[in-house]
């Protein structure tokens, strides 16, 4: 029979949303009632309103169900008191064990890592390759983010193609705030994105810069740019290996790379270098994904290999690295993409990729607040 | 009734294939003899085994045969003197009155434009945007320009994503000659390939460099390699609008451009922003070819517009550039390009491309030969 103790270790396998760590840890939970199977749990949310108040109440609400004997469930909320927020503040921007030593240390020569700031993860989306979709994976990935509520940020590390502001539907000049930081422009759903594109006049000119130029101002986009709290941040870098990718590497204190491919043995050639230059830079790479894997012909529904045969998770297992999947080549993507309207598409693989990093986000907090004293009460007052 | 001053009129609209001017002007045609309709032409080549030779010869009898009247042709070959190809020579390798100025100033700070050694038309390949098909329209067009029987050499200027020896299927080293200048290495039907990849020990392997080293590396591949005599040298840039392709506008005597683009709107507007950049340098564009315009359905044969509707005529016309065709994606470009079988591949389109070259180069030795008097006899000795 369903009893408090069993709610609770369920309860346990549900993870806030916006921080990534299990909702009984974090204090969440402030009540657990069961009567002949009907069972009412009430949440204490960190923000009132908070966007994934739905989202937790469904994952609480099914773990609940995952019991079985329950003949009904009832999620209440209530919303933390300021205290209880700062504590939980406190715990989780503690820097982490991985990223402290290397904010401190300079990585190459007259180049410093920048510090970590409000943004929780950063995540740069790299290929190598022109044209094989970094913007894509990278805009796609954060409106997926941002359906599930979090905070997202795009840096367009880009300066001389950059893609990010038109696929996102973005065009709004930044504005300066009273402290002199540039305020980023908010897309509909709400992803703050910064990019070189929104500040020139006319985005058909060219920024003919060399190196030294390109570099300090990808470092202006990151550490001028206010970028507020994040959860992540993603940056979509330019195709090679030379300047910009180079300077963020070197510069920004990256949390993972996402390699992004196409089946050509060409394409798999150059992402290989990209890939070697990361590992060479020690950047932690999540994983490989494969874009314009195949085309299913929207007229007779035959798949073509359009670049030939899918080679993604071969050329994952030759770098050693995760295979994310095979995303296949999709007319409408280049049409909502014109249309600045790339938050509205979804993609099963880019879900995935999302829940992966909400997992090793959750990985990271779990690590962070491991030897912390655990405020969660098992039978609180009603 | 056919006679020999209409038969002369219409070789002069014959232009020698390696040369581009008409073969009348250069002192090529020997001798001709009109018995009864059944004409006999007897022309001097520039060397012995010409690889142009039957093509020059089926232009001949083509012309002739037009003039009606013609019951046969007959095209007879002989072999220019040491003397008369000297005079040839120096004819022709005088400084154009468009690039003597170029040679001498230098074009930025600290940046000297190289010479043009024994290169007649040096064509750069831009698009602004990764993954367009910059290495493809490159590779294919200097194997219909070699088809044709040019001296050829492609110097790949993508140093951190370098695809032409790979689609040109050549891997051997390049070695260095006894004066230490670089041996370019030929593919199969004999186009000079110089590339950063050839020379790395291992082609996965990134090059880490910033912009100071990619400018001089860029130079070297131009200046440090024997290229020998060559009727194109096609330049095949990387994305973006910093350090590789400024150095390649700014040091290398540019003849021509070609803009290479595809029917995305976001593809538009970073091309756009190439194309303004080479307007800023002063680089003659010949014009804007769009790659991957659609797919033509192997299986149901519908017509697919991967990336939207065609919008290269558009693009073109509104930067006031010639627009070059559309071209579109077939899954066995892929094929060949990583089967390093790129010269099998034939497109309409780069053939239009290479004829309009040819008459461009033929123009420019029109003019350079305008004022010279013409060795060609009227009434040859028999």
């Amino acid at each position: 029979m369903v009893d408090k103790n069993l709610v609770i270790e369920r309860l346990k396998g549900v993870l806030a949303p916006e921080i990534g760590r299990n909702i009984v840890d974090l204090n969440m939970v402030r009540d657990i009632v069961v009567v002949d199977g009907n069972v009412v749990v009430k949440i204490a949310l960190t923000v009132a309103h908070c966007p994934l108040a739905k989202t937790l109440q469904t994952d609480v609400e099914n773990a609940v169900r995952k019991l079985g004997d329950v003949r009904s469930v009832k999620v209440d909320t209530t919303t933390m008191t300021r205290r209880e927020l700062e504590e939980l503040k406190l715990k989780l921007q503690a820097p982490s064990p991985s990223s402290s030593p290397r904010t401190s240390s300079p990585v190459g020569p007259g180049i410093e890592r920048l510090g970590k700031r409000g943004v929780r993860s950063i995540i740069a989306i790299i290929s190598g390759k022109g044209g094989v979709g970094k913007s894509f994976v990278t805009s796609v990935l954060a409106s997926e983010l941002r359906r599930r509520g979090y905070e997202v940020g795009v840096l367009d590390a880009d300066l001389t193609g950059p893609s990010i502001a038109k696929v996102l539907g973005v065009a709004g000049k930044p504005f300066k705030g009273p402290d002199g930081s540039i305020v980023p422009v908010k897309t509909k759903t709400g992803i703050k994105v910064m990019s070189i594109n929104l500040v020139l006049d006319d985005p058909s000119m060219p920024v003919i810069w060399r190196g030294p130029i390109v570099n300090s101002v990808i470092r202006q986009l990151y550490w001028d740019v206010n970028w507020g709290d994040l959860h992540y941040l993603l940056i979509d870098l330019p195709p090679g290996t030379s300047d910009a990718p180079l300077t963020v590497f070197q510069s920004l204190p990256l949390d993972g790379v996402i390699v992004v491919s196409s089946p050509q043995d060409l394409a798999s050639m150059i992402v290989s270098k990209a890939v070697n230059m990361a590992k060479k830079m020690d950047a932690p790479i999540l994983g490989l994904v494969e874009n314009m894997s195949y085309l299913k012909c929207p007229s007779c529904g035959e798949r073509v290999n359009l670049f030939g045969e899918s080679k993604g998770e071969k050329l994952a297992s030759s770098l050693e690295l995760p295979f994310l999947g095979a995303i296949p080549l999709d007319p409408s993507i280049a049409q909502l993409s014109d249309e600045g309207r790339i938050e509205d598409y979804s993609n099963p693989i880019i879900v995935d990729i999302a829940d992966g990093l909400r997992t090793r986000a959750a990985k990271r907090v779990e690590q962070l607040t491991h030897e912390l004293p655990i405020a969660w009460s098992m039978d609180p007052a009603h």
